[in-house]
This record gives C-alpha cells, structure tokens and sequence, in this order.
C-alpha cells in the first residue's frame, strides 16, 4: 500500500520521526543493490590483491556490515532498531568492469530496514573506491536501489527488472 | 602523480593505514557528486515541502555535513582529520527529475578529503530517500563521482566533462 | 510512587546500572521543555532566515531528535533503547524574546524515556545557541525540566504550573 | 568584535558550516556555567553518597569530559576539534539547593570552543537528573551560559556580574 | 551445545553476522573477567586517591559500563542488542598487586552478551592503565577470559576454577 | 623521565584531562602487543578459513584499526588526536596456539598515543574471540602490554625482554 503523502511530516509541514508505538512487530526484510565501475585495470589489481593476504572485498564486506549498524546515526529521522541480521555481498564483474554490490538487513521489529540496506551498499562502495583511489580516481557509483522489501502493512516490493 | 599501486596494501598484500607523519600540510579541497532520481510527483512534493515550513532538501544538506565527519568511523583506512570546511548543495532539477548534490571538502592537512565529499554526498542522498520512501520507492542514486580535487603530491584532478 | 533511595547506586554507595530485565514492557512516554532567552534582535534574525531558505529552528529540531537516539552514549547509566518517537518542538516567543523547546520521546520498552527528552531538548538550544552565536553571546538557556511522564511502575507525573 | 550577521548562513539564507582553512591558529579558552536546582534532600543525598563510595559528582563530571570530545558529533555545524584540555568543576551549594557546574575548554587551533563548553555544562547537569530522578523528577536545568571567551579575531568576551 | 563450525562464516568461507530472527527471546547472562598487575607503589596511590576525591576505580567502572553499549560498533559481526544490564566490579588485591575485573552482561533477547561483557573489562583495564601510566608504564592486563554464560540453545557454561 | 604522581588527577585529587596546550608538536610513536590463547583446533580452523575466501585475521586487523580511532570515545581522559598511523599485526603461532598481537600507532602531536595502540590490540583480540567463540569458549587474552614508546618529554621506553 504505497501512500500518497509524506509520512515524515506532519499535517503542519513539519518534519517529524514517524510513530512507531502501535505498529505491529513482523518480520521486515529489505534488499537494496549498487554498482561501482572502474577502469579494468583496477578490478585486475582488486582480484589479484585477493588472491594474496589483503582483500579489497572482504574490507569493504565490513565496512558495509559496520555502517548498517549506525544508519539511525547517519540518516536523521530513522528509528534505531536492532538488526537480526545484515550481509552484504561483493561481486566483481570483469566483463562490465565493476564490482556489483548487494546488501540484506532484516529484523523482527515495527519499522523497515531499507536505509540499514542502503547505507550496508553505499559504504562499502565508498571504501572500495577509498581502497582503490590511489591507482584510479574515476570510479563512479551508481544504480543505487531498492530490490526487494516485505513485512510491514505496506505489503511486499520488488523492483521491476 | 597518479600511482600504480594501491597504498592501501603494504609490500606483502596486507591492508593498512597509510602512513602519513611525513606528508606536508597543505591544503586540500575535494568535490564530488551525485545525483537521485525520482518520479516527477514525488520532486513536486519535496517542492511544495520546501514552501512551506519543512524542508527535505535542509534536512539531507544538515545529513550530509553531519556524515562528513562521521567519514573515518565509516572507512575503515581512513585518517581522523578535522575539516576546516564541509559544505553540500542540492539543486532540484525538475526537467531531469531528479535532485543534483554536490559536496565540497576541505582543510590544511597531510591528507586528502575526498571521502568526505562522497559521504556527504551519499547520506545527503540517503537523507532524501528516507523522507520520501513512502511515496516513492523506485528512487536511483546514481553517477556519484569525483569532481575536483586539489593540493598534495598527487597534484590537481578535474573530472572530464 | 517515588523513591526514597537512588538507584543508581547498590547497597554498598557503587554506582551501578539499574537492572531492568525483569520489569514489564509497558509504552513509556516522557516530555520535557526548556527555553533559550536572546536579545530581541537574536529572534527577529532567525525569525528572518526562516522566511528565507535557511533555517535555524529546522537544524535545531533536527539536532535534538539525533541527539536523543544517542542519550545512551551520553548518559553513563542510561540504557540502551530503542525509541518508538521523538520529535521536538521549537516556538518563538517574540513578547519574551526567547524560543520555547519541548521535546517528546516514547516507546513500548522496560525504562523511561525522560533522559531522552532532556537530550534532545538541551541539543536543540545548544544548537540554536551555536547558530547564533556570531551575533549574540549573551543567550541563556534554562527552565529545563521534567513536564509528564507516563508508564512503568512509578505512575504518572506531571510538572505543576 | 561581534558581528552582525549570522556567520552560519551564506549570503543566500543557506545554512553552512564556517570555512575556517584561513583563520589563524591561536590559543581559544571557553568557559560556561549553569545549575541544577533541586530539593535539599536530594542535594543531601548526593553529598552523603559522597562520603561513601559512589560518587554522583565524579560520574557527571567524567559524563561532561566526555561529550566535550563529542560536541561535533552533537550540533550539526560544528567543526571537529581536538581539544587540548576539557574541565568540568560541579560544586554543590547547599544554601540555594543546588550544584553549579562549570566547565572550561581550550586549545590551539582556528576556531572556538564554546560550543564544547556547553555541551560539557548540559551533559554533566543530565547526569545528574539521570542519576537522582529516582527521588525527585522537580529539578531545574538553568542559567546555562558563556562565562568567557578569548582567543580568535572576535576577542575577549566575558559574561556581565 | 558447542558447535564444530565457526558460525561467523557462510558455507563458501565468506565471512558473516549469525541471523539471529528465528531465535527464541530467553534471558542470557554473560561474565567475563582480567587483571591488571603493575607495582605495589602504583595500586598503593590508586587506594589513596580513592580515599580523596578522586577515583581511578569509580573513572575505570564507569568507562567500561559506557563501552559495554558501545560493542556492536567496535565488534564487526556484533548484533546491536540493548543491554538490560551491565556493571563492573574493581577489586584491588594488594597481596598480589594488581586489581581484579569482573564485568556482567545481561538482557532478555535472541543473542548472547559474551562480547558486551568482555569489552567492559578491556576497556575499564585500559582506563586503569590510562590514568596510572605517568608513574608505572609497566603494567599489564592478562587472564582476560569468560566466566559463566547462560541461556541460548548452547546451554550454561562455566569456566573451570 | 617517569613522574612520581598520577597526572590525571589534580592537586586536590579531583580526576582531570591533562592540559597539552603547552606541549610541543613532536613525532609519538607507541607499540603495544598482547596474545589470545586458544584450543589447536580453533587455531587450525582460523588458518584454514584464511586458505578460502573468509578471513578471521583480516576481519580483526579491520576492528582493531577503526577501534584505535575511537579511543578517545572509549578511555574517558584521553584526547581527541587525530592519528597520522595505525596498524595491528597478527601472528598466528601453531607452537604456542595462540594469536600474537601488535600494535603500533604514530602520529606528530602534542601527547602520546600508547591508548590508542592498546586499544587496537584489545579490540583486535576480542574479535578474534568473538568470531570463533562458537567453537571455543576458553580462549584467554593476556600479555597485554606497552613495548615501546618514543617522542614527547618522558623519553624513549622500550619493554624488558
């Protein structure tokens, strides 16, 4: 059931953190993706360093995992909530040269986690570009999204592909 | 000076901090942007919003600023460094319907400040989903990148048109 | 029912955590005010910005809803709780010449909520107080205080007029 | 020298953090003041717990050091900066019933440290509520303000008797 | 129940938090403890300063209470739980010159609270060592282990004496 | 030169940050180290996670990395320094089966930064502990400990064999 107005302000037009209070508690799951492209060079470099001790991939795995535990930090009017669960998944590309990013969060609880699976894309993208830097600055992130979320009375969402 | 190899990793493929108690203090300004894509209805509505007292667009500009110097619990590599600026516009654009953000950096320091651009660049652009999620959410954040930087050995770079 | 004892502290004087795992779920909501008195030029500058884009009262709500979901990392002995609601209310009073800031925070949980609303109402004025300050450094803030608080098993208090 | 526009907003009515890259590195000293006032009894029992072992002034003391050091993290536009020294003095006054707090920051750097002063006055005042509520909900948070201020282009300021 | 797999990894290796959704809300209880040994004449002017006013072991408690809710955002693959409770007892031991650390944890909830006691001990040893170090940069902190650890379907544990 | 008095407390025995407004600018450099004993088997089971694609050392170097940077949020009296270098180094030794530790943090700055090296190591330590907990409950952390220290005042100290 998508809304038509915006449940982050109330009726004067001033922001406000939606109340949760009466909501009920089911189970929320939300999935969003992203990608970050590079010069082939770069990805080379990202799945060689692999192979060795240092990995690109398992840092920024991290990182995105870390950053979704502080999106209430981050994001003004999000509730905190404790996640049951977070994962983000790093696919390297060499055909499209980018490394595809994906990322779940999920909880029991009255409000979604869509912005804890974003902020889980968006980090990790930024700390391969921060691993990467050095050898190539014109990485560029893009196609952030939402793919998937359920629970909740605005029923289930999948992206269209 | 661009380099060929990631200085995020030392000789033997570990991961690690870059050493910089030999760097110059010097100043350091970065740029980086993005974009966020929405429905034409839901642009309107952040419009409207903005007339009157609330203010989505004021909101995600606080966001970001406030992410930016968050950046170093974020990044996993990434140097504690006060910024002597940090400042994030957002330029509604209706015929392309979408928000343009564009976040400047900068300090006198021994390191860059790029990943603070593009945090504040992404929270800002995270900011503004959240607040409008209930009405649209099929939103794309998207072509976050490098604009500008300057200052350190590395010299200037200026993203090509 | 009020207490005769701190229970802060066992029965030996150590400060300790009050031990809520056995207390009942019940919804807890708390509000508390205060005001930041200014010179009447003070009011009318942000009373102006307002018209305009900027928004002193906007950043200030902001700041106080943010600051009361970290009331646990600022409070020594304060639990960690995740809040249903908090919103924050700013109206200026141009006879008295100050902004009056009242803060609500709620949730069905096990501890009240009264340290989460004095956060986000002493945040908010420190915020407006930094805003401001270029102009006017005279500002005080006071009358910080405890207006209800509802649910657990102490009962309902409210502040006399 | 005080100014008489808002140095928080750009000549559009943006908001905007301070650009301080220029400004010039001097001593900064802050100090702010404010009180709890509270029943005599309470103010009794804090003094005996005193005595013993638990300390309430010690623990609002350490709370207000603190988040002195978390003061950029608090109000949005303030700048990160690493303080060289952060005090906070809390004498109890049994005549008027209440604790004074005082709290002094200062270093070396490009811009002041008010704003960490308060923060350290009002989070170690909520410390104290924090600790005590359980035998009095009536206390009072007031007469928070700026004591003195040196250092930086606007001079020396110091609060009238 | 011990199990024979670590399960902070997936079936490919990859590395994980444990999706705790589906576990049941029992009471669990963690205790960790450590030590911090230095010289006699060290702990000899912790014991005095305790007798004035202030108080290394009242500063170390507090300061593990505090990093106890801080865990998930040091701990990559912690949940965000909140803690119902969580103390931490400091007792000096002159005959063997060192002072004991026992740290608590509980809550009712779907995940243990192992980590959340154990980061109170480290973190109030370090605050031991932080405010001793000026006369004794000797000491060491050891025999940091768990103690007993119930509820969950990996049953009681305690350690062996 | 070690001092004979606890400089974190003042001369009436209130405890106190220590004013480094007056301290020089020079290169600090600390090393700490410590070890986590552990069954073989859990040992084995790490070395052989590393061998695939998760990697228990990596995730703990990551931890004890971004932990070192909030040291100040985590060790009430330290200061806010923002750090030039840090790095943690694991070592696994099957003879002894146990993880080594090492820590070292640098940066030019006006006081030393020995916590923030031991706080690498602990939370480096724990995660280790945290992700093969399910598998071994008895590991133990000890040997926590200063190794060497240069620049400021107080001298060079280099730890006993």
């Amino acid at each position: 059931m998508k809304q038509d107005k915006l449940t982050h302000f109330d009726e004067d037009g001033n922001p406000s953190m939606v109340d949760i209070n009466s909501k009920n508690m089911t189970k929320r799951v939300a999935i969003a993706s992203g990608k970050i492209k590079m010069q082939s060079e770069t990805l080379k470099k990202i799945l060689n360093i692999k192979i060795k001790k240092g990995d690109v991939l398992t840092i920024a795995k991290i990182a995105g995992i870390m950053a979704a535990k502080k999106t209430e930090q981050l994001i003004p009017l999000c509730h905190s909530i404790p996640l049951s669960y977070v994962n983000v998944d790093l696919s390297p590309d060499t055909k499209n040269s980018c490394v595809n990013i994906r990322a779940e969060a999920s909880l029991v609880g009255k409000t979604g986690v869509e912005m804890e699976a974003f902020t889980a894309v968006t980090i990790a993208s930024l700390t391969i570009y921060d691993m990467c830097k050095s050898i190539d600055r014109e990485m560029v992130i893009s196609d952030i999204k939402l793919i998937h979320k359920s629970g909740g009375k605005s029923g289930e969402f999948n992206a269209k592909v």
